[in-house]
């Protein structure tokens, strides 16, 4: 018997597959596999029969890969499971920095008691228009699971896409879209795009990559959008950025102190993975993962 | 010479197509021509001199049509214009009905003092989570211009559609998609999808259309969206739907008093056609229709 502990609320319809031969415990001192979603476990002490971590999830920046190899426990994630929804969100997010669609319904609900609220509506609405998606450029920069269900809805409403992922050949990524203009240097990427969305891992490699020199390369007025990880950009840079009028929106699902202080940022507090769908598609992938690699020793999707 | 009067503000885009021969005018005595937005002509007495009437956009119940007429004043419009904008704001609503973006992204303002804003975003964002669009049902009544771009995106982002439209046979639904479930009657559409979406004119045989008998054929939870005209819905029904959970977003481009109050509504002020690409197309096909009528005589988009 395998005794699977939830460090977080995992989705029912993820733990229905676990067969028999394993039982939940809350004892996390008596797990042989954990499941976790953002719960921190830098600190954690190993519990001794642990053997297995599967987190529903793509980022695993929440757990320490290394100690956890060196104690020989394998750790596993979820890419793709969850990259529809944030695909959604990434569009809903363009959208809303188009047209300030929030400032609008904001304005509505500020308005509720006027008797004459759509009248009121016709003569402030100007201040809310603005432009729209198609015919214009997205940059897409990191062509994994969710990059590149980003670039095909974005062609799909009628936008050009320029991608970019340092890990693709111009023949991996035409199998992507053969319509996508493919660019192996971000300087190519940066001053063609009206839009700019970034999917890629937060890593040593990563952080602060979108500075003040990034900044300085994009079209003035771009819309840069963020569901990947706040860490990726330099906070200093895009506030001076977004002061300066370079950058005219920023969308992003990381709220942190620097950031919702900014008049131009449109902060979404984490709802990029929030549907039902993804927590049902993540637990599914997380729980098979511990108990193809349990019984058979699989180790695909082992990110350590 | 042509007189023109703007009794809105029309593009200079637009007004980039009058050719020689026409000139604009404040004096709207000495108009010819007189192109118009949302202004209310239905009190306006009649200029001597005008022959036509051009409105930027599709709706034309800010005109009196048949008093038009029997002066002798050709009214157009210009359906399609803002079609594009409008599909996109459709979309925007689909997303934001979906998850609970904006009360997420007011959640993040609400709390942007909170030096830990990022921890308290993950243990608050539960309130907002909700589904995706991909692979549910969408139901389009009405596949006009807007109507069928919208069928277009929403199957390009995974979803099922039913289209409904008094005016078309199998065939030339067919022409629009061929995936799309085309229906002869609303009462095949409401029970089966999850959202719904109404793209027909103000008229009085669609006054109120939406009412009681339809909100009880559709699914418990639906989201109703209306970027058409809110004289299409009864709104002492829809309260009664929303309150009773049968309607569990309400996403609407048209403020008016009852509406506003309803908690479950998503008041959007009228941003449907408030794009620079719609105001150009718009104005462009207004300023044409009026030259080639004047000089032609042509009659095409005459509404009248």
């Amino acid at each position: 018997m395998y005794k699977v502990h939830c460090l977080n609320n995992i989705s029912p319809v993820g733990l229905a597959n676990l067969k028999e031969g394993y039982e939940l415990t809350d004892d996390i001192n008596e797990a042989d596999a954990i499941l976790v979603r953002s719960a921190d476990m830098h600190e954690m002490e190993i519990p001794a029969n642990l053997k297995v971590v599967a987190r529903a999830g793509a980022g695993v920046n929440n757990i320490p890969l290394d100690k956890f190899a060196e104690a020989g426990i394998a750790v596993f994630n979820t890419p793709g499971a969850n990259a529809n929804a944030v695909k959604e969100l990434v569009l809903a997010g363009m959208f809303m920095a188009a047209r300030d669609i929030v400032g609008g319904i904001e304005w509505v609900k500020a308005n509720a008691d006027d008797p004459n609220v759509g009248k009121a509506a016709e003569k402030a609405k100007k201040q809310f228009a603005g432009g729209e998606i198609m015919g214009k450029t997205l940059g897409v920069i990191g062509l994994g699971a969710i990059g590149r269900l980003v670039v095909g809805a974005a062609e799909a409403l009628g936008m050009k896409v320029v991608g970019y992922d340092p890990f693709l050949d111009a023949e991996k990524a035409a199998a992507i879209s053969e319509n996508m203009t493919f660019v192996t240097d971000l300087a190519d990427l940066y001053p063609v795009c009206d839009y700019i969305t970034i999917h890629v891992p937060a890593m040593a490699t990563t952080k602060g990559m979108i500075n003040a020199e990034a900044f300085a390369q994009m079209k003035d007025g771009v819309v840069f959008l963020n569901f990947a990880r706040d860490t990726l950009v330099n906070d200093a840079d895009l506030a001076a950025a977004c002061e300066a009028g370079k950058v005219a929106r920023y969308v992003t699902d990381f709220a942190n102190p620097a950031v919702v202080k900014i008049p131009a940022a449109l902060v979404i507090p984490h709802l990029g993975a929030s549907t039902a769908e993804a927590e049902d598609n993540c637990a599914t992938m997380a729980v098979n993962s511990v108990m193809a690699y349990l019984e058979e020793g699989n180790t695909f999707h082992k990110v350590n």
